[in-house]
C-alpha cells in the first residue's frame, strides 16, 4: 500500500472501528440491554456519532483525499481505490455540510425515540409518542436544509432517500411505484375475486422449540455458522454485521404462526448473507460495507419469498412444518403448504403483509413520510391521514394505532427516508431472480432439495463481492442486464400467483 | 452549572460514553461474541482506547481543569466539584507522564501476552511463556520510571499498585499483610489438626436449571432487578456496569459443585451493587465511578463470604440446597451446610481458596511481583521461587506451573500491582462488616430471613453513594471508625471458623 493511500485508508479503518462499536450498542439494546440502560445508551451513541462525525467531517480527510486521489490518477476508475476515493469524498461532501451538533443531536433523538415507541407501541399511545415524532422529522428537516445549497437534490426527501439509497432521485422511485401500483392493484383485484386458499398450515400450534429448531436448520442450509454468526430474539427484527467474521442476525416467534420466526429468520439470514460475503481484503474499509438499503433488501426479500416461498424450496419445508404442527396437519403436502405461505389477503402489518400488498404498504409510508418532511402534513393528523390512505390502498379500516403508524420503528428512530427501499429490495430481487435462473440452469431442482449454496455462490459472485463500489444502478447494469424495472417483479408474481389461485393472471 | 466547569465536565462525560463502548465491547466478547469476530473486535477496543487516551492526556483537558479550578476556588474541598478536578488533575498528571508510544506498547504487549498466557496454561509451557513475562515486567518497569521524576511515589511498586488502589502507598500493604499473615498462619496450622468438617453437601449432582433458579432468587434477594441488570454465562466470571441502569454480571456453573455458580454469582452480584449504588447525579463523572478495587473486593467478599457463607443466611440456603441435590442429601440441616461451605484446606488455585488461606495466595504474588518489578527476581527463576515460598505459605508443593504461576492471567495481561486488592478488600469487608453489625442491630436476624435489603442500603450509604469522591482511607476514616485493619477481619474469621471447627481459635 501506498504512503498517501495509507493515510487515508488508517483515517477510515478507524472510522470503521467506531461504527463497529456503534453497531454493536445498537444491537445490544435491541437484545439485550435492560429497560434502564436505554438513557446512558443513548449518551454513548451521541458521543461516539459526534466523534466518528467529527473525525469524518475534519479538514484532514480532505487532506488525506486529495493526497490519496493524485495516488491514483491514471488508474482504472473501477479499481478498488479510485472507488473508494469517489465513495469517501461524496459522503464527506454530504457529511461536511452537517454540524456536529445536529449530528449528535440527530442521534441521540432517534435513541430516545426508539425507547418512547416501545412504551407507546406497548399502550397503543400515539399522543404520548407524538412529541418524539415531531422531533424527528424536525430534526430531519434541518438536516435537509443543510444540503439545499449543495444544488446535489432535487428536492427535500432527495437528501434523505440518499443516506439509504445513493443517487437515486425521489422522482425515479415515484415513477417506479407508479407503474408498480397500477400492476399490483388490478392483481389484488382479481384475487379478492378468487376461491381462497386453505390458510391452515399457517395457524396450528406450533412448539417454539420445535419452531427453534426449524429455523436454525433452515438458515444452515443458508450459510448460517456459528463460528461467525449468532441469532437473537427481537421484538423488531433485523441483521447487523458488528465485524468481519461477526453477523448477528434476529427473530421473534409465534407460537401460532410459524411464518413470523421462520420466514422472518429467512429474511434476516438473507441480509447475513450479504454482509457475510463482503470481500476480506476491503474489510474496515467503507467499500467493503454495504450502503444501498435496496439492494439489501433485495437479498433478504430474495431468500424469504422467492426462496422460502417458492414451490420448489416448499417440498422440503413441507414435511418439516407437518411434524412441527402434528394433529391433523400431519400430512400437509408441499403444494398446500406453497399456496398457503402465498395466499394474497390485505392485512395491517407491513412485516406480516404478502408479496403483492407488500408494496402498497411502502407506497403509503413513502407518500406520508415526503408530506411530514414538506409540511403538508402535521404529525397530529398522521393516524387519520394514515388510515385514510389505507383504506383507499388496502380496503380496510385501521382501529388501532398499534396496527396503525405505531407498527414500525424506523420513524421512532430517525429513519426517515428508509421504506422506499423495501419496496426497491422487491424489484430488485425480481431482476437477480430472472438472471439467477439463466446462470444456473438447475437452480429450481437444486432448491427443491435444499441445495441452497449455489445460489448464495451466485449471488456472493454478482452482488456481495462488490462491496459499495458502485451503485445500484451501476451494479445492476453490470450484473443484471438493465436499470432498475418493475416488470421482472411483476411476471414472477404473476406467475406465482396464478400458480396459488389457479387463474392466469396475465 | 457553571459555565467554567461545564467544558470539563462535558469533556470527561464524552470519555465516560467512550468507556460504555469499550465496556461492552468486553463484556460482549466475553460473554456473546462468535469467535471469528475476535480480530475485528481487537481492532475497534484498540481505537476506542487510543481516541480516549488522546482526548484524557490532550493540554485541551489541563486547560479546562486550571478553568474549573478557578471556579471552585472557596468551595468546601470535600464538595462533588472540587474532589472531582482534584481526582482528575491526578489522573491527568499521571497520564501525561507516559508516552504515547509506551502506552500503546504496553496495551499491545498486554493482547499479545493474554494470547501467549492461554495457549501456555493449557501446555503447562512455562518456558514458552516466559519471553512474554518478561516483555511485560519490562515494560512495567519503563512505566514506572515514567513517574520517577514526579517523586509521588516512595518505591517503584507504587507506581503500579496506584493504578488499582489510589494513593495507598506499599509500604501499608507490606504493613498490613505482614500482621495478617502472621494471624493466619497459626490458624491455618491449628485448624490442619482439627478433625475434617463434613464436605459431602458440597460435590452431589446440582441440575443446572435448579442452580440457576436458586442463582435468581438469591440475587433478587441481594438487589437484583430485570429492569437494570443482567446475568449471563461465561468462562472467567466478572461484573461490569456498561452505564447508569446497566449492570451486568456472569458466572459459570458447575453441576458437581454448587458454590461455583452460587458463591461465584453472590459475590459478582456484590460488585454489580457497589456500581449499581452509585451515585445518580455523578454519572457519566469519574467521581459517580469506582476507582479503588479494593474498595470494590469488599463488597463482593462481604456478600460473598460474611453473607452468602455466614451461619444465618445458611438457614435460607440449607433447604434450598438440600431440594436441589436431593436425595441422601435431601435432609441436610444449616450447620452441615455452614460447616462444608466454609471447610478450610490449602489448595493450588486462588480462586478456590477459602477464607483463611486466601491472603496466603496473594501475599505470595505481592512479594513476587514486587521482586521482578525490582529486578531481584528474574523471569526465568520464577517457578521456583513461587514453589518455594507455595511450600512454606500454604504447605504443599507445586507440581505443575497450570497449578503454579500459570494459573493467573493477570501478569500476561499485564495487570501488575492488581492482586493485592484482593486480600485488601478482605480487610475492609471486615471494618464494615463489624460496622454494620452496631449499625444494624438486628442484622443476624434479617439475614436468618432472607432480608438483605437493610444491608443493602447500608452499604449503599457508607460507601457506594460515595462512588470516588474518596480514597479508601478517606472512607474507611468517614464511614468505619479508622484506617484500613486487620482486626475485624482476623477477629470476624476466627470466630467463625472456631464455630465451623468447633475449637477456640483466639
Amino acid at each position: 500500500m501506498s504512503e498517501r493511500l495509507d493515510g487515508l485508508k488508517q483515517r477510515l479503518g478507524q472510522l470503521s472501528d467506531l461504527g463497529h462499536a456503534m453497531s454493536l450498542a445498537h444491537w445490544d439494546q435491541q437484545t439485550m440491554m435492560p429497560p434502564h440502560g436505554g438513557e446512558a445508551r443513548a449518551e454513548s451513541l451521541a458521543t461516539l456519532t459526534r466523534i466518528s462525525h467529527e473525525m469524518f467531517v475534519d479538514d484532514e480527510t480532505g487532506r488525506l483525499l486529495d493526497q490519496a486521489a493524485s495516488e491514483v490518477n491514471g488508474a482504472d476508475p473501477d479499481d478498488d481505490d479510485p472507488r473508494l476515493i469517489a465513495l469517501v469524498r461524496r459522503q464527506w461532501e454530504k457529511a461536511r455540510r452537517v454540524p456536529p451538533d445536529l449530528a449528535a443531536e440527530l442521534a441521540r433523538a432517534a435513541s430516545v425515540g426508539q425507547e418512547a415507541w416501545i412504551v407507546a407501541r406497548e399502550r397503543g399511545d400515539f399522543k404520548g409518542f407524538a412529541p418524539y415524532l415531531e422531533r424527528n422529522f424536525e430534526l430531519a428537516r434541518r438536516y435537509v436544509d443543510c444540503h439545499t445549497d449543495s444544488g446535489e437534490f432535487e428536492c427535500p426527501y432527495d437528501a434523505l432517500l440518499d443516506d439509504y439509497e445513493p443517487q437515486l432521485p425521489t422522482r425515479e422511485v415515484s415513477d417506479l411505484f407508479a407503474a408498480l401500483k397500477a400492476e399490483l392493484v388490478p392483481i389484488i383485484a382479481r384475487l379478492s375475486d378468487a376461491d381462497p386458499v386453505d390458510e391452515r398450515p399457517l395457524h396450528a400450534s406450533f412448539a417454539l422449540n420445535g419452531q427453534r429448531d426449524l429455523v436454525s436448520e433452515v438458515v444452515a442450509l443458508m450459510g448460517f455458522d456459528r463460528s461467525g454468526w449468532r441469532i437473537d430474539d427481537t421484538v423488531h427484527p433485523f441483521a447487523t454485521r458488528i465485524g468481519g467474521g461477526d453477523v448477528r442476525i434476529t427473530t421473534r416467534w409465534d407460537e401460532h404462526f410459524f411464518p413470523t420466526g421462520l420466514y422472518g429468520a429467512m429474511h434476516e439470514c438473507g441480509h447475513g448473507l450479504y454482509e457475510a460475503g463482503l470481500p476480506r481484503r476491503l474489510r474496515r474499509s467503507p467499500i467493503g460495507s454495504t450502503e444501498s438499503l435496496g439492494m439489501h433488501e433485495s437479498q433478504s426479500r430474495l431468500w424469504e419469498n422467492m426462496v422460502g416461498r417458492g414451490r420448489a424450496f416448499c417440498t422440503v419445508l413441507a414435511p418439516r412444518i407437518a411434524a412441527l404442527a402434528g394433529g391433523e396437519l400431519s400430512d400437509i403436502d408441499a403444494d398446500t403448504l406453497y399456496r398457503a405461505v402465498n395466499r394474497v389477503k390485505p392485512t395491517f402489518i407491513r412485516v406480516e403483509a404478502d408479496e403483492a400488498t407488500y408494496a402498497l404498504h411502502i407506497i403509503l409510508r413513502f407518500e406520508l413520510e415526503q408530506e411530514l418532511v414538506d409540511g403538508t402534513l402535521a404529525v397530529r393528523d398522521l393516524p387519520e391521514a394514515w388510515g385514510a390512505r389505507f383504506q383507499e390502498y388496502l380496503g380496510i379500516p385501521v382501529t388501532d394505532d398499534k396496527e396503525g403508524v405505531l407498527q414500525d420503528v424506523h420513524w421512532s428512530a430517525g429513519l426517515i427516508g428508509y421504506f422506499p427501499t423495501y419496496a426497491l429490495g422487491n424489484l430488485i430481487a425480481g431482476q437477480l431472480w430472472e438472471r439467477a435462473h439463466t446462470d444456473i440452469g438447475d437452480l429450481e431442482n437444486q432448491l427443491a432439495t435444499g441445495e441452497l449454496g449455489p445460489l448464495r455462490e451466485w449471488l456472493r459472485q454478482r452482488v456481495h463481492r462488490h462491496g459499495a463500489k458502485f451503485t445500484t444502478a451501476e451494479l445492476l447494469a453490470r450484473e443484471a442486464g438493465g436499470p432498475m424495472s418493475v416488470t421482472p417483479f411483476t411476471t414472477y408474481l404473476k406467475a406465482k400467483l396464478g400458480d396459488v389461485y389457479r387463474m392466469d393472471l396475465n
